[in-house]
């Protein structure tokens, strides 16, 4: 058993969906996160080494993300089984696609794989969530849980914690722009208010209800409709030069809609066909362009598989 | 056609439904107000009777509910049509029943009826808003549009208005209770608070979220535990004596869930069954009578009709 290895993909994510804010998100097909474990005769959780991060993540396990999880998970199973974690990041940090949350679900889903699986997928997530609690304070599972499971999940609740899968409709195409910069989600979560008004928060819940009924319709318009965020959007913008130029880009290249890709910087924009996908990337890529930012285009179908052994 | 007369139901209506303030209600199938139209020979809206208000509603059209809906209707229409109105209230004033919405809803599609319907039913939305906008200076929509239209109806949009029928499943049943006293609805409002804490406005979309999910998957646990309110229920809970003992002795006896029915005093509960619902409803009753407090109880099928001709 003590030779026994995996390679892991995480995938990244899309959160809040716009109006979703703390309760929506959704997996893309890539970018994604390479984990490999590798199980170890004698206790204790290593990351052996961490490529991709400019050498700005921690090799403690106990203040990394994939390690913090992995302990988690462990300390729940009440294993001492040793693991060796080399973390491989394909996606930025401080990017808003999900990197700490790709890089936990990893962790936790590859190690409880070696381990011939005494939980199953959906009950990896507390792990997973503790991974994000290290990494950037609270313990969200709106980019986890969908690394995880794949698909559009509603996160109904938080305590106690219900995550709901909403059904997608086929030719639903994701555009997500990430430009060259990074926004730490600490900075970000910093601008928003404490309270919001009531009427902001009406607007905000009416979007709500349409995106999912939208969703489970197949209604392509009415999800265009609902994808508007009146609470953290607006705060946000600000700190992303050229926002508005990139959404109305996006708008104007026929998307359905298009908001701030977690806590951003990236972009993303959702399409009715992979062909509009692409121009709509093409256009929010010259957007940018035309601020002198450099930016990356992925372009991707809702991921309907989560984080997976390849 | 001078003598053409026409007799209307107009259903009531539970707005809110917990979680959904100010975007969500639906239509049940009694009680309901009754309106009797008849065209006039000469121009004018004349209110000729109002029976069931102990003289407590004005025979003004431009102050009544239902004269309001009529006249923003025929001024949009562009008609000098008289018309005389006889409006039978079948259920008590401020009682969170939506009556001034079910008024409203039956005059306006009353005379759309009798001129041969100029407009569609879902176009008479504005007017019958209009009315509610008289009766309590804000035009919302979450009785008025299930009056009109039946069924569980989701405001997604104010401005622009757009208004998404919520499929639901067939065995929901809901057990509504008056108490026998008064709650204005400008008092009900003045208790909110103008702004909200973050973190109750997450809970309460994701709670919106769980609720449309629950009610298209036809899955009556996750709409149960959608069934939350901490936005409102909290503050306006105080204005109703006994409130929780009534929802809990709703819950006690297997209610899916349990609220206030749009700005109270009535209470809501929806169940699975039509037993239940009876058995909830004498319980809720049993609950107010421990206060001294005499109800009414109304057990009903969610209506998927709405206004209609009698």
């Amino acid at each position: 058993m003590s030779s026994k290895s995996l390679k892991i993909f995480a995938p990244a994510t899309v959160a809040n969906v716009a109006c979703g804010f703390d309760i929506l998100g959704f997996a893309i097909n890539e970018p994604g996160d390479e984990i490999i474990l590798k199980l170890k005769d004698t206790p204790g959780v290593t990351i052996t080494k961490i490529i991709g991060d400019n050498g700005r993540l921690p090799l403690d396990p106990k203040k990394n993300t994939a390690g913090v999880a992995v302990l988690a998970y462990l300390k729940h199973i009440r294993s001492d089984q040793g693991v060796e974690i080399e973390i491989h990041k394909k996606m930025p940090l401080g990017s808003g696609l999900g990197s700490s949350a790709a890089s936990a679900v990893g962790g936790v889903f590859g190690i409880n794989e070696l381990l011939d699986r005494p939980l199953k997928k959906e009950e990896l997530l507390p792990f997973a969530m503790e991974g994000e609690r290290a990494a950037c304070g609270f313990a969200h599972a709106d980019n986890v849980a969908p690394s995880l499971l794949g698909g559009m999940i509603l996160i109904r609740s938080y305590e106690p914690l219900e995550i709901i899968p909403i059904p997608t409709p086929p030719n639903l195409f994701c555009a997500l722009v990430h430009p060259d910069f990074e926004l730490r989600t600490a900075d970000s979560r910093k601008v928003l208010k404490k309270e919001i008004e009531l009427k902001d928060a009406v607007i905000q819940w009416g979007n709500v209800g349409g995106l999912i009924a939208g969703l489970m319709k197949s209604d392509y318009g009415l999800i265009g409709r609902s994808l508007q965020d009146v609470v953290a959007e607006p705060r946000r913008a600000p700190l992303i030069p050229g926002f508005f130029d990139v959404k109305n880009a996006a708008l104007k290249a026929g998307a359905l809609g298009c908001s701030i890709s977690g806590s951003g910087p990236s972009i993303f924009a959702l399409s009715q066909s992979l062909e509009t996908a692409k121009t709509v990337g093409e256009k929010m890529q010259a957007a940018f362009s035309s601020q002198q930012i450099n930016s990356e285009i992925y372009i991707s179908p809702i991921n309907r598989t989560g984080v997976k052994i390849i």
